[in-house]
């Protein structure tokens, strides 16, 4: 661990280089926004060819003129990630429609060593969806059907193209009954490719689970064209190693993604969610654990955010702000569904409670209980659909309220429960005034969004900030990335959370899947084990 | 999938010759129960090396006596399978204290090209956990401890050696308030690094998931003696790839499990369990569908068993019978808990269900209304708790019950539901009155435990069982092994349920974690994609 800790060196990146070996390590980015901090310099790999107009001429013959697109603007959204802070510098974006396509274009770029970047809903947030130089873009966005649907035999079982859009899927599966086992704030925009790739949690992980036990099957392509039936749509198939999984949360490292297979929970009879609010992390964590007891298989989700988290959500456009001593919380539309006294509290955390009308009973004696023994100081039961959606609102719209106020550091979280809210405070305390420390993340999986929201990128703030997350995290046992992958971000962090002999078997695996590296270089594992021989 | 089809043929296995190439197309076995059919003739390879007094020396060093096992009594047992259907005749049993010692075991069995089967509590249904020829058994039953577990965070998660007995960690958790996501009828004998090792499903997983779900970490040995920790507590960890899936189901061929992480479940505070009599498959099925809709996820399994099934249980020492056109079921105490009656039920089929007792009444109203619409014929529901493990009892008793009554050709299939019982009554009329064939299984995961029962084994039985059962299951998209694995009885029809592209590299992952092909050679892939380069 020692190695990656001196290798630390802040880096700025700008995009006006991009093709070049353009990483300096003392320049000040003049576009703040495009700025990210990596543990050790990165270079272009000089074994990948550049794209040629025989490349070009060969794509488009393969995919017709609408799969190749060099349209700069097209290109310029995707070359930059969600939050703007990566930016590559990518000239060509492929659109197959099936997974011929795909492979077809796998083989071609491999025997060229033409280096791709597999790119969903690109909603990651740890830069591993944009190209790092000029990689070829492959977006499955095209391939969006959904091929079967199994709800005769309530077995909820969905084979989809990976290229749909969640929230398509969601829609879809509640005419018919069902949810997805998974749900997240970006999910107008993220594929199911994507999401699986990443090994998503979100916010429904605590009752259903992850990915790894819902997904029953996957197609993938690898780097050399060929194309992995692992499609299945059994419940149990004990025949050989499960190799979906190395799939799962590669972050279209080891294959891309064109089909999937996922075991849909069927729809609650009724969904309960409260917004509560605790005096402190204390009784908050003491709520969760009670919750568990009491409420068990029906509690669906525990989510939490801060009174930072709170006074951010409610100074941004979606929540409306009036100055009685008491913050009414509006939703988007304005409609104001209730008041808490926000200032006297000083966390405030919600969670969601979901069952059939039945469990009504259960949770109203809970929620009375939990007030009467000072675990919560106040709190909401939502009264209908409306109100329950301007819940999950205020939770969903945290990371983009956090982008609107400026530059953000986000870290991603696994720690043990009782510690998890140490490191914020401890957070705090290292930064100081410059810049605010906001916690909110998936209470009930042991899950922390830690971020730091500061005016504009600034290196000094950084310094703070890493390696001291890293090493805390590490110290405690916890992930140095809980849900959102490694990326580009966190590449060359990997031995925070995993032991050497694991991290070299990784590379090995890598360097048997993809001989040529061609798959989304530069992350997820440190390049210099890669180049190792 | 034809070259494997053409190469089917049946062979018999005589322990007598077991350290020479002592496959034999023609002669018949003189012990029915050495007996089996793989599809291709296996030889010893020559590449392993034969213990030597040097080898026994160094692992005496190592381990000491009691580690080192040359007993015939005790090798005899670790030779031969639970069904007394595999034998092998290793000389050599070595039972390792702690990881490290497993890690210097391959080491030195790796530098000297000993070929190894790990075993554990030796329950396997498919010939896996026996040596084929001289392999060194490594038993890891001497590391038994549990060696944390969280239940003051309610995350119920516990980390143990891999050679603890499952029934021992399920009576460790009953203490604690907690559950094992897995229970099966082996609890008593099989350890929990062999449960990973097969991913074993059994009578839980449709509540909650398989393995891949609920493992969280492990840890493990490879050929090499490296140690994998992979033993992470956390429900979120998404940095890199995730390697404990390779693990979790590859049946000792690419590593030794020595530890495990697991979320265990809180206890439900009631179980309630139903004994149902269907009129016939139809009404049975139909009736698990109603239960999915109506009782969602508070249901816990969903077990069946047809009415040949019910005579075989019932005319063993489990169960008691009087003739007055009642069959009275008695447990094993002799304690009468109900009667039904059998003759006027062409299928019998039980499912259990459990909840908190505030549930109860939903329960009894959908069992009413099962009644009412015609979909039971009749039932009953236990009163306590000893009826309700008298009901458990029927279900789990039924492999040994099929032990006692002779030979049996065990197959294990996931296969769509609705097609599930056609193959059982094709299967009746493909083999006429030679055979009885007795399904049972768990119906609420698609798994049909499909028995063929016959005085003896014979082989103009088993020419009308194979290759017609994996067909018929290949044609139907099922899987060959829903949850036994597939071990040295079906290594060679892994292509009956995965593409050949998908064997490859599982093959390429065997060879790169286990260049000498030492654990557990001959079992789980194909010998000829193993020796290609
Ligand atoms: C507002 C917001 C809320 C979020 N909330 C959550 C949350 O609650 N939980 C959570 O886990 N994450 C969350 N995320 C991040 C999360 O990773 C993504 O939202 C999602 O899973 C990525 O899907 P995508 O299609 O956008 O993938 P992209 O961002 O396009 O790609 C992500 C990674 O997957 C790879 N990839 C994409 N598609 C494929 C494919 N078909 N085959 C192979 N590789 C592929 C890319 O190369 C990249 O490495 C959130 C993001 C935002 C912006
Ligand atoms: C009565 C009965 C009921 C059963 N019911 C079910 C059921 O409901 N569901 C189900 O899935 N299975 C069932 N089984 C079979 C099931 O596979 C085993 O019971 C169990 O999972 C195997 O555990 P074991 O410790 O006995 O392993 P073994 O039988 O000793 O070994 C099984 C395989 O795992 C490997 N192995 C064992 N330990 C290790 C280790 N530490 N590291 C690496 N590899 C290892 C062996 O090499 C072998 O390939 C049943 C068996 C019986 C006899």
């Amino acid at each position: 661990m020692e190695k990656w800790r001196a290798a630390d060196r802040l880096l700025k990146f700008s995009s006006r280089f991009a093709s070049a070996v353009n990483w300096n390590n003392s320049c000040k980015s003049k576009q703040g926004k495009y700025f990210y901090s990596v543990a050790t310099t990165v270079h272009r790999n000089p074994l990948f060819s550049i794209i040629s107009p025989d490349d070009i001429s060969y794509f488009k013959t393969l995919l017709g003129e609408r799969g190749v697109v060099q349209d700069a603007l097209a290109l310029d959204a995707a070359n930059t990630d969600w939050m703007g802070k990566y930016r590559g510098s990518s000239k060509l974006l492929l659109q197959p429609k099936n997974t011929e396509e795909v492979s077809q274009i796998l083989k071609y770029c491999n025997s060229r060593c033409l280096a791709v970047v597999p790119q969903g809903g690109n909603t990651g947030l740890v830069g591993g969806s944009v190209p790092v130089f000029d990689e070829v873009i492959i977006n499955v966005g095209l391939m969006r059907n959904i091929l079967s649907f199994d709800k005769v035999i309530v077995s909820g079982v969905l084979v989809c193209e990976a290229g749909c859009i969640l929230e398509n899927l969601i829609s879809f599966l509640d005419d018919e009954g069902f949810i997805m086992p998974l749900d997240l704030g970006a999910k107008g925009s993220c594929q199911i490719g994507g999401n699986v790739s990443t090994n998503a949690g979100g916010l429904r992980l605590l009752r259903y689970g992850s990915l790894h036990g819902s997904v029953l099957g996957l197609e993938a392509v690898l780097a050399n064209g060929t194309v992995l039936d692992m499609l299945g749509t059994l419940r149990k198939d004990n025949t050989g190693y499960d190799l979906k999984h190395l799939f799962i949360g590669s972050e279209g490292s080891l294959g891309i993604v064109t089909k999937v297979s996922i075991l849909t929970p069927p729809k609650l009879s009724s969904v309960n969610i409260a917004f509560l609010a605790c005096e402190d992390y204390t009784s908050c964590q003491k709520l969760l654990l009670e919750a568990k007891k009491k409420l068990g298989g029906i509690l669906s989700a525990f989510e939490f955010l801060d009174s930072d988290a709170m006074s951010l959500v409610s100074s941004t456009t979606f929540l409306g702000t009036e100055n009685h001593g008491q913050e009414v919380i509006k939703d988007k539309h304005g409609q104001d569904f209730t008041s808490i006294d926000l200032r006297a509290l000083p966390l405030e955390f919600w969670y969601s409670y979901a069952s059939g009308s039945i469990f009504m009973e259960n949770l109203e004696a809970f929620l009375l209980h939990s007030v009467e023994s000072g675990l919560v100081a106040n709190g909401v039961l939502a009264q209908d659909i409306n109100q329950a959606s301007s819940f999950w609102h205020i939770r969903e719209g945290l990371p983009e309220a956090l982008m609107k106020a400026g530059a953000v550091y986000k870290y991603d979280l696994s720690l043990p429960l009782e510690k998890m809210y140490d490191l914020v405070e401890e957070m705090r305390v290292q930064i100081g005034p410059a810049a605010k420390v906001v916690a909110y993340g998936h209470l009930g999986d042991g899950n922390l969004h830690l971020n730091i929201s500061a005016p504009a990128y600034d290196d000094n703030i950084l310094a703070k900030i890493e390696p001291f997350v890293y090493e805390w995290t590490s110290k405690n046992r916890g992930s140095i990335s809980a849900e959102h992958g490694l990326g580009l971000m966190k590449a060359a962090k990997i031995h925070y959370s995993k032991s050497p002999e694991t991290v070299q078997v990784m590379a090995s695996i890598k360097k048997l899947l993809d001989p040529n590296g061609i798959l989304n270089p530069y992350k997820v594992l440190p390049s210099s084990l890669l180049s190792q021989n």
